[in-house]
């Protein structure tokens, strides 16, 4: 296969943006990362336009969004798997590097969630389940994942402080990144004092609807080469998928099969096992969700994921720093943005380019990015 | 590059399906596609769901979907390109099995437009166009496509009589397909005292929203030559895209720029010339968009798209038999399922299995499905 590297990254602040339309938002961070690459709008040969849907009028985006970027007549069209949108994205855009039609292309996630209010967010969000047998009977996200907090603290005895703890870290994280939507600490005491949202999560247990855009630029290694001295290379890929009613699932429902799955694929495809990666980011949709991605990804033992979090393994300096951008809690979640804002992160701190957060001699990074109710996941490894 | 056939295809009946779900319908054009391949779902290692948004409100289908068929944990997302979005859903699977990532993979489109009433329908379509400057002010996909009617007309003085012929050869047409939505024939008269519903656009000019569903399973060559002795491959892909506002394009409105530039790489892949095509599919979601098709394709002239079809050459036995199986103005239109009903179209074909439309020695057909008001075009070569 050939060699394809990310050579661009750009990035919104996530945050509400009543100012920007999608377009606008997509343009911000397309426009960084062309700069980042160093190439010009005419280099790149087709755009991947991914985002979940509902959340805003314009439907088919890619139209309005490729013309804004400049990209026609370039080939674009819209790639959907709720939270794993800009996840699956990416794996397109490899292959059609990979299968020689093209040789740069664009992968742009975005989403802008605060037109709707809360209430009618969480409505279209209750409906990336089965509209049949779930979504009427009054699901929500919060919902999905408490049940598999719930199950996971039964079955392993993880507790409400080993949820917070993964809170607190990705709040600290995000401190020390710009772009990250919230900008102040918090306790595990904060955590256990919020709102109840769906027991056992509370509101620091969840992450928050917001606006923002990703944007990578991929290319053959021969254009890489030309115009970059610190190509990153995409070395491992994974997709699977779950079914999306729960009662189809593993009713333990204390992992989500579709991100072992598709760790193993990417692990396999890039010659590396978990204990040989530098960094993750992984989907903190929720605290519960960071938890089950570390025993899901094989970074701890299975229903060790409390303590793992509650030892602070996933700090900077710990087994594997997980999170170290704030993450989806704390970061910011706009959902189609969040698997190339994953990939950005792992980018610039392979490159070393991290500032205060960098990991030393960071040379292997793995994204983990989960869609909607744990039914799609993408798994990206990347190699300097 | 490797060599890609379409092993299977499947479709249902185009019409109205208040009896049916949309995995239901989907499951329908999947089983006929496997048997058709002649292999088993286990062989199966991604799909691909393509279809438009909106028209029902289960978000992210390729989750019920791909669960309902049996697909899971193989990847799934989904694809969209409004009109287009198999079109584009074929693309991609060709990538991943060129690109070496799977070996077989199924692209399903869907639509179920009628749990909408026509209204809503026409609304829905309309945020097909830009939300900002154009869909707020009325515009719906009659009214845009009219547009381009009325140009065409006024620069190459093509008249209502000439779009009325392309709706009489389709509707003849669809009475020899038992999957088409309308099985009875039309005269030229019928057309023009048809209700109007965009200037110079009358009903008959129109395609009608439907429900259905279409299936391709696309395998790399080791594969196909195991399981099938008539395989058909794909040949030539091209994939590009207009800007999605009208005062972005050409402001002539008689031609869609992304067509023909699809067109253009298609054959060049393919390493043939429009005159070496032996039959086509092309997207008819209007007679206008037909007639320009043919000139935007190569198949005749620009501005001869009108006495090409007076003339009768795209009937079977004319110049270059297209939309034979009664196109979408005749088979149905449930929009996520065009594409891959006109690649299943033209596999029967060049099988030789397409009974009383059969093309005498059919060896290269192409297909042709354009996206939204004309800002995606996908055209696909397919050679035995």
């Amino acid at each position: 296969m050939s060699k394809i590297a990310v050579i661009g990254v750009g990035q919104t602040k996530f945050s509400r943006r009543p100012d920007a339309s999608i377009k606008e938002i997509a343009f911000e961070a397309f426009k960084e990362a062309v700069d980042d690459a160093q190439i010009s709008t005419g280099d790149i040969q087709a755009s991947i336009i991914c985002s979940a849907t509902h959340y805003d009028k314009q439907r088919t985006p890619a139209g309005v969004i490729a013309e804004y970027l400049g990209l026609n007549p370039q080939p674009t069209f819209n790639v959907e798997a709720v939270c794993a949108s800009s996840g699956v994205g990416l794996r397109i855009g490899w292959s059609f590097i990979s299968s020689g039609l093209h040789d740069v292309v664009a992968v742009v996630g975005f989403q802008k969630m605060t037109e709707l209010s809360s209430a009618e967010v969480q409505e279209v969000m209750g409906r990336s389940g089965d509209v049949m047998w779930e979504s009427p009977f009054g699901t929500t996200m919060p919902g999905y994942f408490a049940l598999y907090a719930r199950a996971h603290m039964q079955k392993y005895g993880t507790k409400p402080e080993q949820l917070a703890k993964v809170a607190v870290k990705n709040r600290f994280y995000a401190t020390k990144n710009p772009k990250a939507m919230f900008q102040k600490e918090i306790t595990v005491e904060d955590v256990l004092k919020s709102r109840m949202i769906a027991s056992p999560l509370r509101r620091y247990d969840c992450c928050s609807n917001s606006d923002g855009a990703a944007c990578l630029i991929l290319a053959r290694e021969e254009f890489a080469r030309k115009v970059t001295s610190n190509p990153v290379w995409v070395a491992g890929l994974g997709l699977a998928s779950s079914p999306m009613t729960l009662t189809s699932r593993d009713t333990s429902l204390s992992s989500f099969n579709c991100s072992a799955e598709a760790a193993n694929q990417a692990y396999k495809m890039a010659g590396v096992t978990a204990s040989d990666i530098d960094l993750a980011e992984v989907h903190d949709c929720f605290t519960i969700t960071e938890i089950i991605n570390y025993e899901d990804l094989g970074f701890c033992e299975r229903g060790k994921g409390g303590s793992f979090a509650e030892e602070g393994q996933t700090y900077l300096g710990g087994k594997i720093p997980v999170n170290i951008d704030g993450g989806l809690l704390a970061k910011g979640h706009p959902v189609g943005a969040t698997g190339a804002s994953q990939i950005r992160t792992l980018v610039k701190q392979l490159r070393g380019d991290a500032g205060e957060t960098q990991v030393n001699d960071a040379k292997i990074g793995l994204a983990h990015n989960l869609g909607g109710i744990g039914m799609y996941c993408a798994v990206t490894i990347l190699k300097v």
